[in-house]
């Protein structure tokens, strides 16, 4: 056999077992004539995007092998993923992960069974397929999933097929860009392979029906040079060898440009060309199952056995339905592999950040509230220390905010990572800097998901607002850790940590378009034991939440801090023992002296907390006989039952710290109702009166926006008055003064333009 | 003075009405020199971006004046609000809205005064801004606005500024393709001007540091005709004389391609060189406010000064505050300005839609739950008749969903928007299409988005998984539209509407990437006058609610519905009076007969609906003597109280209904919380039991979906036992017998690869 003999055969194996997968329960051989008790009673699957996916697979598989080349596959068409199963069982690494599917006509009889059956695999590429770490589902994300996987992997290539329904998605369209991020010698390669099989769902693709002129100019464009490849083993080798060299040569510093390739194939190529008269083959008809109604459709049967036997698997496969020899003399060896890639199972990789002792940033703390720090610009410190001491594992990604969101101290040990023109008058940019900055928080986020799922670590920071931009890849995350915890086999990632800065309460200067802090209600929506939700109030306590989050595994961690100076409330030690707690009593801010309170002023965030505290103030200072417990949460699950969250309190708990009985003003960063949504299973829930964001705001004073979300000190108080029994008869006069403080504040705003100075300068007494 | 001078007096007129907003409270015409208190305490605003969009105003209006052109103009860089705001005042059109910001020294000072200030307007262009369709401050949508407002506006040319920080975001990288989806004859055109100033906030831009010639073939590639224009008023006017001679051939058919420009100007331009020793014209330092600290630095004040007196004020309004009539020359007349153009305040172009009477599509239902249907596939025939009546005023944008998500009658009328190659095979696609069906959600929406902001009407059909992707934006658009219903001026639009399909229950064969009913989530995080859900349960209520929702204005509706079949339970008589109400008893279902239930069975949605419906069967047939009630909730925001929404229920109607004291097991389409957060407040919310989607799922059977969320049937029984007072006794049996169904219909599935027949077939009787 020739070695194109071989690929071929390899090709027809793998597109073989991928129409197995979709159809057959059972006679997986063919070992007799094709029965309806054969085929599955519902047809699962999407054929179209599948023999290209095998066809690059196969020959991808060549050079791994001549060039010993380091090599992972992205398959962005991940609704192919009876293609990624395929290879994996053909080149052994399945039957590894999976020993009851073994690599004979039993486990190719259960390979097949369990596509898409109940008990068995998903339809796509999933976390359960060995050399995976994209799932296809949601479509836009492969590519810059493919560059997180290449960064910091020099030796490695990361062959990316683009689907070219995907290729029409914002978040791809955006990540060819990725090239100019890329440091030759720190980092590996990206090599994508356009896919136009020419047909999305039920539409052609927009990229396989322009010009080849105007396609090949916009991968130029992009800054590639493409090389366009038809259905045909030949020009796919050969145009592979001259990739490969091209690869070569950019690795050496003789080119900067790197290649891709464009590749036209039918849709169903080698499927079925013809059903009930309509031409399938090189049709969106391709897309999923091309031959339906089987078991009441002799005419379909036969055109399934024909379709199969056309592949002859009785050259691929012994009796015993191992592949034969010829086959696996085109698998690579071991980790080259790509179904058994250790990058695509990262936490085998994964080695611990090397962390200083984050109590060495500490900010001196001698009183509580009496002083005020930058959050984010502490943290940035220690951020700095972390990537110096971790100068190959870790890396900072923001949308162009790193400066604006203060964790700026970064760049006094590295700089953003920039692969294009640099002027004399920039700042901090390098090829092989540490921190990630475009303005797509799509590429932010794809990035550091291949970053992460290959086995590294990092932190997104991000405005607020802004970041419900990617709830979606949140979302497909989220469910990727979800599923990932239950295969044994997957080895656990590094979080994805999220620093949500420059908040809704501090875009005072920017405006309504930039107030929104509404992801954590979809964060909260995703499984308890892969999300957790942290909003430190002051420096020290960003600190400490800071290191947690860098040392943990498998989770989404959001931290939501301000940039703004806010009053320190803790000294190391207490920020420590606070979040250790994740919630408790500033016993310094309350004067209940341990006893049962006549209220409970709740706050989480930094900017509600600081209102809070001026509330606790105005009420010692106007009621002093009245007690008042100021509580404030870091750890937003522990308001939970521990039925819903690994983090949830007991209700012993929760009821003695904020009663059973006692109006509970809580004061909170987001939309109110998400206190009302964790809390409504605790017994003094009736009394829970929740402050928080109710979409008011537009570009005013800090204060202002206090204000306008009635979040603010004066109407804390009012809330106290209006609902602890009997106080608004003895206390009516302190009401009327706190309206009244609201109404000359805000008159103070409107006519100076700024917060009245016992405002700006409030502290602690 | 010549034509060009003309053009640089408005131009230095609208620079130093910029300068003047981001600084001045006092002395708008520095009729004295310069001091502190002239100067606003807080200095916010966008500089860098300003100057190039007061450019480009001042050029594209000498071509509007000289062609009678029709013209939009949107702003990308919409940081740069001063821009627009200048613009809009010199035009007139400020004052003839703002009638107290007179076009004088007065109206000046209040201009400067009201900008960033509290009180005032926002520091972004917005819904206040006079001429404006789109608020920049979430980057990224400003070209897919500027294609949506040129769809069926045949005479329109949209010149749309395209800020190169932007560029970098996905949904703008995809936008450029948007002109294969452009009818040159039936729609207008989109000018499309890439500013690149160079820098983001603290970053230079991609695009303007790869090489000209990279960039002149990206733009070739996304098949545009560039044209590179430096910081000259002649290079500009000279390239636009080109532009719109091709952009008069494209229209007439004699060239295919539609042309852009790549304006290359500093950022900051015309602004401080260099402050402090560090340059800032031409750097990212001109991002935001240039000179700062202005009130203790007596230097920077006076630079200020220099700065302002650049643009020779007093060349440009005379002693009144006037614009001198030469720069009010160059200004268009009437609906020509820009900023008065009729389409950016689009309700006030807004005609009602045509439609047919929705009863004429009814299902015939003889009795309730008897038979099924596909509820999309029923409303794709009322649209169909809605697209035909109304040719030019309505489109259904779906992301190649149409045909999967079942409204796939509406291609008996009309094609698929395509304006690039067609293929024999193709189908129903066609440059005048009505269908816009591109692979990314962001171009639907955007698209959408800018339909409707310029008067016209549509629908937005998803799978509801992926709407996710733009929860974002509309975010965004709901923040628009909260802020335009405050706007006295601004004409109330259509309803932005959502067709959320194939949704949770029924991507059972695509998986767990395709499970996630969160966006409801998102949405009812905006503010209750702009949101609607309705959950209408079958193929009547689906057309009634459709109906109702193309009926409104000024709204988002997310209307959820299956595309699977499900049972018909209303008669068209019944669904009218069922979603009149939003919520209601099916009496045919309940054995309570009017008395007070010994159980509620709440229903939301249409699979948990079935389920609940079955679950209610079991218990007459089990337990003939209780009483259950099955209460099915259309209209979501009926559930919370009239203070939280305008569709909340009286207290006393929900207590009549839900009862106060009786177990409700409520069996809901998303997340089960959102029940719980809609209804704490309720008397009876401690006896509500919620089942939904707790992110469980795979590529499995429907009722292998609904058992691994324990919303099925069975489940519902056993919780209805577990929460009756007695019946965990007296129904033990029952109890288990249920439990038993469960396993083994979960063994049946696991075997057969289907759901078990009696399952399959079960309708009411």
């Amino acid at each position: 056999m020739t070695t194109m003999q071989r690929i071929d055969a390899y090709w027809r194996a793998a597109n073989y077992l991928s129409v197995g997968q979709i159809y057959l329960r059972d006679n997986p051989l063919l070992a007799e004539p094709l029965k309806p008790e054969h085929v599955k009673p519902r047809l699962l699957g999407h054929w179209g995007t599948t023999p290209g996916l095998n066809f690059t697979f196969a020959h991808l598989n060549r050079i791994i092998a001549e060039r010993q080349q380091e090599m992972m596959y992205v398959v962005g068409p991940g609704h192919g993923g009876p293609a990624a199963v395929a290879h994996a069982w053909l080149e052994g690494s399945y039957s590894k992960k999976y020993p009851e599917i073994s690599q004979d006509a039993a486990g190719m009889r259960r390979l097949f069974r369990q596509f898409s059956f109940p008990g068995g695999i998903p339809s796509h590429v999933a976390p359960e397929t060995p050399g995976s770490i994209h799932e296809g589902g949601e479509l836009g994300y492969s590519l810059a999933h493919a560059y997180g996987a290449a960064f910091d992997n020099p030796r490695l290539v990361v062959a990316c097929v683009v689907g070219d329904g995907e290729a029409e998605t914002g978040p791809l369209a955006a990540s060819w860009h990725s090239n100019k991020f890329l440091d030759p010698y720190r980092d590996g390669v990206v090599l994508p392979i356009l896919h136009l099989n020419g047909y999305k769902i039920a539409n052609p693709a927009v990229l396989a029906r322009i010009p080849e002129d105007e396609l090949v100019k916009l991968m130029e464009g992009y800054g590639y040079h493409p090389q366009i490849v038809g259905p045909s083993h030949e020009e796919m080798a050969g145009t592979l060898d001259t990739v490969f060299d091209q690869i070569a040569s950019y690795k050496d510093g003789r080119s900067a440009r790197l290649p891709m390739i464009i590749l036209r194939t039918p849709k169903g190529w080698t499927g079925p060309r013809e059903v009930d008269g309509l031409p399938v083959e090189g049709t969106w008809r391709a897309h999923q199952v091309p031959l339906s109604g089987i078991q009441d459709n002799p005419e379909h049967l036969a055109m399934l056995e024909e379709w199969l036997r056309s592949y002859r698997p009785e050259e691929l496969f012994d009796a015993e339905g191992r592949p034969v020899p010829a086959l696996l003399q085109t698998v690579p060896e071991g980790p080259l592999r790509m179904s058994a890639s250790p990058h695509a199972n990262g936490g085998e990789l994964l080695a611990p950040l090397t962390l200083p002792d984050f109590r060495d940033y500490s900010v001196e703390v001698k009183s509580p509230a009496a002083q005020s720090t930058e959050p984010t610009r502490v943290l940035g410190v220690f951020l700095r220390d972390v990537i110096a001491a971790n100068p190959r594992t870790f890396r900072l990604m923001g949308p162009d905010e790193t400066a604006s969101n203060r964790p700026q101290a970064v760049f006094d040990t590295t700089d953003r990572a920039w692969n294009a023109e640099i002027k004399p008058t920039d700042e901090h940019l390098a090829a092989g800097g540490r921190v990630m900055e475009v303005l797509s928080e799509h590429l932010c986020q794809g990035w550091l998901e291949g970053y992460l799922l290959t086995g590294r670590h990092g932190l997104f920071n991000c405005y607020e607002a802004f970041i419900h931009i990617i709830d979606a890849m949140f979302n497909q995350h989220a469910k990727w850790l979800e599923t990932a915890k239950k295969i044994a086999w997957r080895r656990p990632v590094a979080s994805l940590n999220y620093l949500l800065s420059s908040h809704v309460w501090r875009q005072d200067h920017n405006g309504f378009s930039h107030q929104d802090p509404g992801f954590l209600d979809v964060v909260v929506n995703k499984k308890a034991e892969v999300v957790r939700v942290y909003l430190p109030p002051d420096a020290n306590t960003l600190l400490s939440v800071g290191d947690h989050c860098l040392r943990s595994h498998d989770y989404v961690n959001v931290i939501v801090a301000g940039k703004q100076p806010v009053l320190d409330l803790f000294t190391m030690e207490e920020a420590i023992a606070h979040n250790t707690r994740g919630l408790g009593i500033l016993p310094w801010a309350s004067t209940d002296q341990g006893l049962e309170p006549d209220v409970v002023l709740a706050c989480a965030g930094d900017v509600p907390t600081l209102e809070t505290l001026a509330a606790a103030a105005l009420l010692r200072e106007h009621l002093p006989e009245f007690k008042v417990r100021v509580v404030n949460v870091v750890d937003l699950m522990r308001l939970q039952p521990p039925s819903e969250h690994p983090h949830g309190m007991p209700d012993a708990e929760f009821d003695t710290l904020f009663t059973t009985d006692k109006p509970v003003i809580f004061n909170f960063h987001g939309y109110p109702w998400l206190i009302h949504r964790l809390t409504y299973r605790r017994r003094g829930h009736a009394n829970l009166h929740v402050r928080g964001y109710k979409e008011e705001g537009t570009t005013t004073t800090p204060f202002d926006m206090a204000m306008l979300n009635d979040i603010d000190r004066y109407h804390l108080v009012m809330d106290v008055i209006d609902r602890v029994p009997g106080l608004r008869t003895t206390a009516a006069h302190l009401r009327q003064q706190m309206s009244d403080a609201r109404l000359q504040a805000r008159a103070y705003t409107r006519e100076h333009g700024e917060d009245p100075a016992e405002i700006r300068n409030w502290s602690w007494s």
